[in-house]
């Protein structure tokens, strides 16, 4: 089907959209072949609007419309996806008003039923789904590359000892978990460091994963997978653990999220929070917010000390891990296009598309710096049991299986009871 | 002299102050030999009121009067002096409403001229105090004991060295250093890692000491002191470090010191603050404010966020050594007190209990957990040449004199230049 030449009005619109995402080193063609933006020498890729259809949208909100008719066939991107996406994130400016956008979009809220609603929407695809591209724990949080040529297996693994490590577990220690996912950090802490855990989940799909690991690992007497909210956590624990839960949380449930670690948390004990975060409070793109993670809300440190301060805990380490979400997400992406004929079976062609485009666009949002990735240790204010120094989370250990006899009062144990509630 | 017997009143208002705070394990014993507060078998010390005309001061401001009046000696406090305010300052709460008295004192401000005058109140007591019970690079500021049992000659260097693996000093590496002290950063940076630093102070006597160093070091072509406000740094530099200043800056003055920043630090610099903080916005109780450090303002990391958000920097690390700050503490006032005759003898005994408070409640601070000792590195949002891992801060080497030739461009210069201004 031959389509009608470009108006003057549609080649201004684009060129000028170019021009305010800050003239990135990509180009633009349209459907009648004409070319705008960056020059074909200097371009990292081409964005290709295939028919007049896409303007409206491009017009009303760009980052939705890329999205959404990248997914329907309607965009097409040659080049590589990541680094053309990159190119365009990285010309964006860091500082952005408020736009009037934000005024009239409305966000999903964060109450107990919306928050199911949300992790449903995008976690219980289905673990066949995830199981294609994640490493064999199933853990959809960024990895730490103690170096950058780590599998991915290997840097989740890492990972995991890493917020062991930071958390100083010791054999018997207990620990709340909030927001397990299909519970590999729960399982490595109890296999490798003798913890016991209480992980909490809403994804019903995640927990029956995690609830048969635990069978098949014989670790069900030291892990507890509890189906609920994060706000319900019952006991005392010696440590409270979130990977990769906060940024869905929302910003207005950070003074609840304070008030359950206050609750859960024992003297001495001590916490850490893994999560995607922003270097200065901004929302997320419409797209991704509105597609992928509804009611997600990556937090600013500034917003993340609503969780901190009410109950004067201390932050004792924070560290920005970036560009490992960047490599993790590399690797996903990797092992999701190896797979992508199974998931078009699975879904369709326009879902492959969309998760190629989420997987993609994340990797660019690490890269340009539009994305951090914090991990922050905290305790309470006056516990000075607290470690020294941070030099004994990088002496090089291989964590060990955990093999001591267990406890008298734990192997006796008929259910699991977290110790000191 | 016979002292009166103490009133009912008088009685009632020390015990009513004494639950106020908490209850501390400490014994209030009032000029007449009435004995009130903890038991003598549980207290830790003993707070001795030794006339009645100390009553009104301890009403309107217990915080200024039990400075002012230990000072004048009409207080006592029995027992180990770090312990009893330790005591005192555990048992207060850690979450405290704004006081009344908030909305009265009026705080010194940070315009050039205060900063100054601040300044001058603090640092220009003389060099000659300060070497009396300072290490002998006169490092006033937090120590990094790698263990507990360093000295403090090795606590020092050895934060010196934190420091600048923090910032992945090179060799080459233009340094703007905010209130650098008696210099002992600077020099040592332009020793042991071969950067080029132009260093920032208001105060003249350290100055004078500072320069005196890089002569005898031979260092004045590697670094350059310049007497000035840190608002006035010009050039281009690799990194941005202060240490130790930013309590002093004031709140209010974070825009200005995020602009600053933001003018020097070069696209790939990186940055790191070393302040006294909090773990949430509270103003210095006012006898530090009034008798120790006018304007002082140790802050919170959320009213930190004022120097990072505006200009997009990326926080990549933060470390609280609250404990090694209490330690490089005992270390000052040991040392203090063995040169005590000598210090009564440049000033008198009043100032000598002074500054004995003065130490011995920072160390009560400290580890209380009312004040917190934050590193902050950061750098630029869009900088992906940050360090993969903290690992390399943590591999062991000593940190050796700088040796290599210089360059060229360098040797030969006549004055110092930043090398990209």
């Amino acid at each position: 089907m031959a389509l009608r030449k470009a108006f003057g009005w549609e080649r201004h619109c684009l060129q000028g959209l170019w021009e305010r995402a800050g003239r990135p080193s990509v180009q633009l063609e349209l459907w009648d072949g004409t070319r705008l933006g960056a020059a074909a020498e200097s371009a990292v890729g081409r964005v290709v609007f295939r028919d007049p259809g896409v303007m409206a949208g491009l017009i009303w909100d760009p980052s939705l419309a890329l999205g959404d008719r990248f997914s329907d066939g309607r965009i097409v991107i040659e080049g590589d996806l990541p680094a053309v996406l990159t190119a365009i994130f990285s010309a964006m400016p860091h500082q952005r008003k408020r736009s009037w956008r934000d005024w009239f979009v409305a966000q999903r809220g964060h109450s107990f039923g919306e928050s199911r609603d949300s992790v449903y929407h995008h976690y219980d695809l289905g673990n066949e789904f995830y199981r294609l591209w994640l490493d064999e724990r199933m853990a959809y949080t960024c990895a730490y590359y103690e170096h950058p040529e780590m599998s991915l297996e290997q840097a989740q693994a890492a990972k995991f000892d890493h917020v062991c490590r930071k958390l100083r577990l010791q054999q018997g220690d207990v620990v709340a978990e909030a927001g397990c996912g299909w519970g590999g950090l729960a399982l490595h802490m109890a296999q490798h460091y003798g913890a016991r855990v209480r992980a909490y989940n809403l994804s019903k799909e995640q927990l029956s994963f995690a609830r048969q690991r635990a069978r098949q690992e014989g670790l069900t007497d030291r892990v507890e997978f509890v189906e609920d909210d994060y706000r319900n956590i019952t006991g005392k624990y010696d440590a409270f653990v979130s990977v990769g839960m906060l940024e869905h949380v929302g910003v207005d449930q950070f003074a609840n999220l304070s008030k359950t670690i206050d609750r859960v948390l024992s003297e001495s004990g001590r916490g850490l929070i893994h999560t995607i975060g922003r270097n200065a409070a901004r929302r997320l793109d419409s797209w991704t917010e509105q597609r992928i993670f509804p009611g997600a809300e990556p937090p600013s440190l500034r917003q993340m000390m609503d969780i901190f301060e009410p109950c004067c805990f201390s932050i004792l380490d924070v560290e920005n891990l970036r560009l490992h979400y960047a490599q993790t997400l590399r690797h996903w992406l990797e092992r999701y296009e190896a797979a992508a004929p199974q998931i078009e079976a699975m879904f369709d062609a326009k879902f492959v598309r969309m998760w190629r485009f989420y997987l993609a666009a994340s990797i660019a949002a690490f890269v340009s710096g539009h994305l951090q990735l914090f991990q922050v240790v905290f305790s309470r204010a006056n516990n000075n049991a607290v470690p020294w120094t941070r030099d004994d989370i990088y002496r090089r250990q291989e964590a060990q299986p955990f093999t001591d006899p267990m406890p008298e009062s734990f192997a006796g144990a008929s259910s699991w009871k977290p110790a000191r509630s």
